[in-house]
């Protein structure tokens, strides 16, 4: 089946996919008969461009290492006449994320799933703050909004819950849902003091300059609330999910942690008390015998609690270029079985 | 969707997935689709009842809780008649694993599979001793052959790696996939003797009399041989993979890896270098810092390593009436969405 793409955002996450699609053309045709074309791309920093033939996908890469904007003579075409106008079919929704107002991405999925066209994304915004409304307009319009890599970028998890562990009923997630965070509290477990691994973090690129969405545990947050939302039907909102980061996290916590066999983790947790769905954000001192307890560095981690195989694990990454763009890939795939 | 299914083998897999069948019809009906009727039940011990509009579940439960045989009057069908002459469509291929000759089921998934019905099985022998045969005789004849109960129980590894995994390309599997010897290695630790942990593996019911096919490791070479040629496409036999258990461990080896930082565990593995197609079985010392370190009893866990994701690592349960029944549900339902 050959897929008509409409790229919304080429920063990280949307260069990625592109790199995939271009490295794994020929793999993707022979094994899954996947074929694409990406027809329109969009983005604040590089402009619009629009073929309905296909872009040259090297030129598009070429000039996102490059930092140079696209050669275009369709520049009154803003975000929302590329969607309705342009021939894509399924529109990769990758601009930034907003969790208090879900930002432009709010109308491009409520646009493009009203035209019938399938949404796959990775941002969080309309994921957490609108999960049930998107999914009706889907549903309604023959669409699919497809939100795998809102959560643990591309280690299966909502694909792993409806997939495979269909059947099961799911009474309880937890996990580790933020990879800066748990990096900096592996390096705090090292002897490091909160300011100076915040500033090791920023230096590698895990916390932004601002890292109050990471450490005060609201990125977290937005995850939970998707994963009420998706995995367990519930209809929260962000505001209901309590959170608590890990700025308050002192060397004496550690060494508390240590003499007892635990370790601390910013632990992301949804529950299901009999129809009754709970979300919240803490950081915990896990057992060093739990799965979880093991999860070191930028690695996320999920343990879905079922009632027919009891606890089972997920480890994966949960940031990168293309550790997320697979997450658009995964979702692609999802599309051309269906 | 109606299913009608034929179950060969009401052992404790065939009780539990009849367990969660009757338990879970309204769910299954209602969220997925799924109806059945179970028509056939084959067993050496119970006899064989047959009715084409559906046998009463309650009954055969009843039976096999009680352990007498089924009435039947239906004596002269054989497990062969059973298969072809029924109407049944998915026959469940749960008798004895023999990985030697595969046993009796063997020419169970032959015959089936050559009269165009589905095969769900978690018997080791067929998937272990002749799973290319077997994908063949089924593609050949609109069927299906599908085997997760063959690796990690319930625990999703197979349809992991073809569903939510699918796009990358998997080049090495490592794991833990014996989870008697896990349970043992574990206990060890605590400074037990390896012939008194056997003996209490042996109490509690996760070894059998004759432990060899687990502490030799032959366990865990079926299934390496499984992954091995479904996930990587191999035609490897299970005399190809290298195998050693653990029966020489020794308490000093126990300290050895302790103060190191490390820890042992029966690793089976599998590795794909450029299309040669590798496996092996021997126990391993793990860096307490690895996932698999921390994976203890009989839990069972296996780590992928892709080349879009890195490392995923799933951890579950490796056996239990239940957790594998859910490996046969597991597999009906995705014959459901096909």
């Amino acid at each position: 089946m050959k897929h008509k793409l409409a790229i919304l955002g080429f920063g990280t996450v949307g260069q990625g996919i592109c790199e995939i699609l271009r490295d794994k053309e020929v793999y993707l045709k022979n094994k899954y008969d996947f074929e694409f074309d990406i027809v329109a791309v969009s983005d604040l920093h590089f402009g619009n461009v629009y073929n309905p033939q296909g872009l040259d996908i090297n030129e598009l890469l070429g000039k996102g290492s490059q930092k140079t904007p696209f050669s275009t003579d369709i520049k009154d075409w803003d975000n929302l006449s590329m969607i309705k106008d342009s021939n894509a079919t399924t529109i990769l929704e990758l601009t930034y994320t907003d969790l208090e107002t879900g930002g432009p991405a709010m109308e491009h999925c409520r646009v493009a799933l009203g035209a019938g066209k399938n949404i796959v994304t990775s941002n969080k915004g309309p994921a957490a703050l609108a999960y049930p409304e998107m999914k009706k307009i889907a549903d309604e319009n023959g669409a699919q909004f497809l939100i795998e890599g809102t959560v643990c970028a591309g280690t299966p998890v909502i694909n792993l819950s409806d997939g495979p562990l269909a059947g099961c009923e799911i009474s309880k997630i937890r996990g580790i849902l933020n990879g800066t965070t748990n990096y900096m509290l592996s390096e705090m477990e090292k002897g490091v003091g909160y300011d100076e691994v915040l500033k090791i973090a920023q230096d590698k690129g895990y916390a932004e300059a601002d890292p109050t969405g990471d450490v005060e545990g609201h990125d977290a947050q937005g995850k939970v609330t998707i994963l009420a939302n998706i995995v367990m039907g519930a209809s929260l909102k962000v505001s209901d999910i309590p959170c608590k980061g890990i700025t308050e996290i002192k060397s004496e916590d550690m060494d508390n942690a240590r003499n007892n066999n635990k370790r601390w983790k910013l632990i992301g947790s949804v529950e299901n008390n009999n129809g009754e769905v709970k979300g919240s954000v803490s950081p915990e001192m896990i057992d060093l015998s739990h799965p979880l307890a093991g999860v070191m560095g930028a690695t996320n981690a999920l343990t879905f609690t079922t009632d027919l195989l009891g606890d089972v694990t997920i480890v994966g990454p949960g940031a990168g270029k293309i550790e997320t763009g697979f997450s658009i890939l995964t979702d692609l795939l999802r599309i051309n079985r269906s």
